[in-house]
């Protein structure tokens, strides 16, 4: 498969009438600054042209992204039925949404593209369609032929990387949810992921508990010592660096962050919160255990901000940054 | 009832086997660096001679403390049967950790001194004496003839203050223990509380979901809906300022912080997470809706680190400061 630097970064632009297509514009205006390759968006112009007066550079190869890069706004262009106003989203905009993404996880699995990249999407649009997955990750995960327990929702920061094992699920399912297989299988895909995308040969991966500190014994709950315990004795037994289970609150210090490379987390705020909590403008989302590499800013599709040229450009920059760089760690290992 | 600063800050050691010895007589050398106002330790002088070569200053009535202070670490001397060694609790010294605790409480309630700051004392050495109270706050709350629920702990940071509605649970009972009625007395014990101890007059409180985005109207948990707006309903007409449910992962960047003085967490962990990730050396544990200023550093005993000199004592010289301020606060508008 050949690679980033020879090949754009796809980018879908998510719901047209969301900021995506503003955020997407913005980084092809900020490009040098941001420390950005050449990437190439997927959508309609019309999302584009309605938010933002720079030049679209329209392209139906990917190979001609780079140079079209130095001239305008790479797009491969894909009209919806009618287009969308800023903030007002459709179901045409839902269906072009979907259209957006499908091409751009093609165009990575086809080799045509170095890495995907994934707009913000509205989802309650998505299921009035007929969309049948949680998010995006799981349709891309299927996409690829993989399935949505072997792969893993990364949220990556600069000085912390977390995973949640069950993601959007009431906290009262979460204790039933957990297996140990479960947590086996999100550990092998974070680990795996953690050394072909960011390269790190040992990943070291800590394991938090459920119940606040970790169970005390099994007197705030078992479910340390009857599920995640033989997860965290399974995966040792394998050969990785695992420690756990740990008290969540005592786990996401500077100091204690220094000691993993991931923090496994058992549901979806344990391991938002602390993402969020230290970096909210520049935490990427990135799917570990697919063939191909996938990012997307960790922010909704903010109908509300959408055509107030007020949209915050730099988690769609850092998504896009990440992505180069995963696929650079894969193309040296390939 | 006179207060700060005529009065010390009354302060137990904790488990005479702990860090709690080592940490205050540290404070006590850093007095002016620290920028703490007298305070005068309660407990057992071995523990802390033990572990410090510092001067002593035994004294029995509080108010020598301003005095004593200048020349030693006032103490007033409670002894255990038998001395512990630093890092072996003992059944005596989780006795003489009990006894310190009921006297700094009672110098509080009887306006001997401006406040109490209480050392870490190892739990489950309490229960085997039959201590039947989840922890220290509760205790307290009960020698101050508060009940358990109209009490709140708040953990405060310099610039975040979280308090869990549920504190030591299973994860798996948190939904059925989350009633409209606790989430009302937990939000006004911390609305009265941020006006008495931290002189603001119109608090702002914001109120976390239980859920993943915030239960997303339904379809990822009920509580929201059925249990936490019905409360902040409740609040609001009674001209409190509350917010919420807000989505627990988007309440704590920083300019989400910046539009609440406290925020109301579901559960423990929902609470903790954030603010020891943002503040884990200087977060300082404080108990509201007493009749008294009850403050704690926010670590245990750390046995393990007892007799090393290696305890870092910041966290106390934030309780203590913390108590000063809170009781002054206190005073003034008294």
């Amino acid at each position: 498969m050949a690679s980033y630097p020879d090949l754009p970064i796809a980018v879908s632009l998510g719901d047209p009438a969301g900021i995506g297509p503003e955020v997407i514009a913005k980084c092809w205006d900020h490009r040098s600054e941001f420390g950005l390759v050449p990437f190439v968006a997927i959508g309609d112009p019309r999302s584009i042209e309605s938010v933002w007066d720079g030049p679209i550079a329209a392209i139906d190869d990917p190979r001609d992204a780079a140079t079209a890069f130095d001239v305008g706004l790479p797009l491969i262009q894909l009209l919806a039925p009618e287009a969308d106003l800023p903030g007002q989203p459709s179901v045409a905009g839902a269906h072009c949404s979907l259209d957006c993404l499908e091409i751009a996880v093609g165009l990575a699995r086809s080799g045509s593209a170095a890495a995907v990249v994934t707009g913000p999407v509205a989802k309650e649009q998505l299921y009035s369609i007929g969309f049948a997955h949680p998010g995006q990750t799981e349709f891309v995960a299927e996409r690829c032929g993989i399935s949505a327990a072997n792969v893993a929702m990364m949220l990556a920061g600069p000085t912390l990387r977390t995973v949640p094992v069950t993601t959007h699920l009431p906290i009262a399912q979460v204790p039933a949810r957990l297996t140990t297989s479960l947590i086996e299988s999100r550990a092998r895909a974070t680990l795996r992921g953690l050394q072909r995308n960011f390269g790190i040969a040992e990943p070291r991966l800590a394991i938090a508990a459920l119940n606040p500190h970790a169970g005390e014994g099994g007197s705030l709950g078992t479910e340390e010592i009857d599920v995640i315990e033989p997860a965290i004795a399974a995966l040792a037994a394998e050969g990785w660096r695992v420690t756990g289970p740990h008290p969540g609150d005592t786990m996401f210090h500077a100091s204690a962050r220094c000691a993993y490379d991931a923090a496994l987390c058992m549901y979806h705020d344990q391991a938002l919160i602390p993402i969020k909590a230290l970096h909210f403008e520049d935490a990427v989302n990135i799917t570990l255990g697919l063939p191909i590499v996938r990012t997307s800013p960790d922010h909704g599709t903010a109908f509300r901000l959408a055509g107030l040229d007020r949209a915050d450009p730099r988690p769609m920059a850092s998504a896009l940054r990440m992505a180069a760089q995963c696929a650079a760690f894969r193309s040296d290992s390939a």
